[in-house]
């Protein structure tokens, strides 16, 4: 992983600006709980994936001076949009832990979370609208407003989809369909939004576009991986929670579309069943590596990266263009 | 209440023409189930009192060829705002019935409501941007966008306060704090957006400003007295739950102060006690109604509406003029 510390460093650095953005628009909330409550996920960690997407995209494509104070506004709003759905998400799909610290309507109760959701989901416009006149025009907040806007329908379209849909088995087309509005479509609104800041050309919109998309869809396949084999002290997640909830992935499609005998019936003892024992689950885990559908699942997620960084190669070339390129690296190498 | 008739068939008019709005801008909402649920309580009725206040502002304060058009997108956003944050609230405070029928939650489950709620909020924010170009500039949907922004701000701290304040005895004054963010804001931002739209003077907005302010005091006051001795066939709500919940009156405010002995005991029986049996809430209402204290509210939500109706006078006279002090009158006689 040492190659991508180039790339950390300079996450890190777009992260703690736009913390602290985030931090100055929540000063005066009260009551403090509130503030709390709403700060909880934020404080807990994360990557700062989006908003790092919004700046790079900003970068990559203004033609002046380059200094993303314009930006930070814009990717802060980003942010928040993100935490919000994470916050309700939680509470939907009663999710105890996240980023390794109990949710937050398990911390504060459910009342306060949808609160706190609430606001974050307001402070996202707050967010924009503080950045109109200093940074960018009334007309560039317009298409930016439009943009979280529609991103915010579309996710919450997608969200009632996943309460009312059959657990388990998906298609693979299906499954690409739910990951563009759940994991796609908010990378798709950061790097838009950052382009537009910059007044980029269609152009280049559309290539970032496409680029977020495909970045989108690797980012989730690795999460799925992650939340079968990955490390719950490292993820911050339960390991096998995914398979017990029967969340439909890639994996699972591959597995039981393979799985024959014994190993169709450690599965189907496992997946969409809350209260499988921990050794049934070690014992799905296995056999799931075994039928090669982990393997199957990261070539699915390597195609994807591949094509979001063919399709960096319609912008010109800058520092920002070659982050956006490490960054499809660094998704499908992560190990949190 | 012949007397307001004409009043009221304009309300239904505006009525009429927000409720298309809405309709059509949630029409390709998916799935269906979500639509339906975010639909539930607008389908359910309610006055659309506050979309009125934001269509009389604009017609009291246009002065061009009057055509209510341009404010019903508007209009209609401030009414998906009042019920996102109806659905929401219902979830919070755990009510079961609004508007004669059961709430979001209880109809739909919790995780829908929650989406169907914050479904609501974006709607908000396209209801606005959709008038843009067509019926107000850019710069005065800006300010209106401010506004909505900072009265849900607004909306979630109140909220939090509530959800996380002792129950039973307030004083006047923090009664009144209370009912300014829970009751007047969403009315003063109404006007306010009104007036925006028709460019309106500084002077016309703060007196609409005050109106509003003072008919939310008003119309608070006359709920919660329709909350304790109301016909629950008529307000769609359960007689005696606010006071089973212990929801801060005036009414008891004034009742705890002045009880003694058995009226007293009557009261602490029943207030703060969701299991108090329908024969005592009967005993504890008749007990209220003998202590004054309905009558002390009563005198309250007067003033509270003469002093509303005394901020129209720094308007010029108009039809529009005359429908907001009307339905200041109105607020005082309503009983649902």
């Amino acid at each position: 992983m040492r190659r991508f510390k180039p790339l950390l460093r300079d996450v890190g650095r777009v992260a703690k600006r736009v913390d602290r953005f985030i931090t100055d628009l929540l000063r005066d909330v009260k009551p403090r709980l509130l503030r709390t409550a709403a700060l909880h996920l934020i404080r807990a960690g994360g990557k700062r994936l989006r908003p790092y997407l919004c700046v790079k995209a900003f970068e990559a494509t203004t033609r002046r001076f380059i200094n993303i104070e314009p930006v930070i506004p814009v990717a802060a709003a980003i942010e928040l949009l993100h935490n919000f759905t994470l916050v309700h998400d939680d509470i939907m799909d009663q999710s105890d832990m996240r980023r390794g610290v109990p949710t937050v309507h398990i911390k504060f109760g459910t009342p306060l979370a949808i609160d706190a959701g609430d606001l974050l989901f307001a402070k996202v416009y707050e967010a924009v609208l503080s950045g109109v006149g200093r940074y960018y025009s009334v007309h560039v907040a317009h298409r930016i407003l439009q943009e979280i806007t529609h991103v915010s329908v579309t996710l919450c379209q997608g969200q009632a989809e996943d309460i009312l849909r059959e657990k388990t088995l998906v298609s693979p087309s299906e499954y690409f369909h739910i990951v563009e509005w759940k994991t796609s479509s908010l990378m798709i609104a950061a790097v838009r939004c950052g382009a537009y800041i910059a007044r980029a050309s269609k152009a280049d919109i559309d290539a970032l576009s496409t680029y977020a998309k495909f970045l989108g869809v690797g980012f989730q396949i690795v999460d799925d991986i992650l939340g079968v084999i990955g490390v719950q002290e490292v993820t911050g997640k339960p390991v096998g929670d995914d398979l017990r909830a029967g969340k439909p992935t890639l994996i699972l499609y591959h597995a039981l579309s393979h799985a024959k005998g014994s190993a169709r019936r450690i599965l189907e003892k496992v997946v969409g069943n809350p209260s499988a024992s921990d050794r049934d689950v070690k014992c799905a885990i296995e056999t799931i590596m075994q039928l090669g559908s982990i393997d199957y699942a990261r070539k699915q997620a390597r195609d994807a990266l591949d094509r979001a960084k063919q399709a960096l190669s319609e912008l010109r070339e800058s520092d920002a263009r070659q982050r956006l390129s490490d960054l499809a690296d660094f998704v499908l190498e992560r190990t949190y």
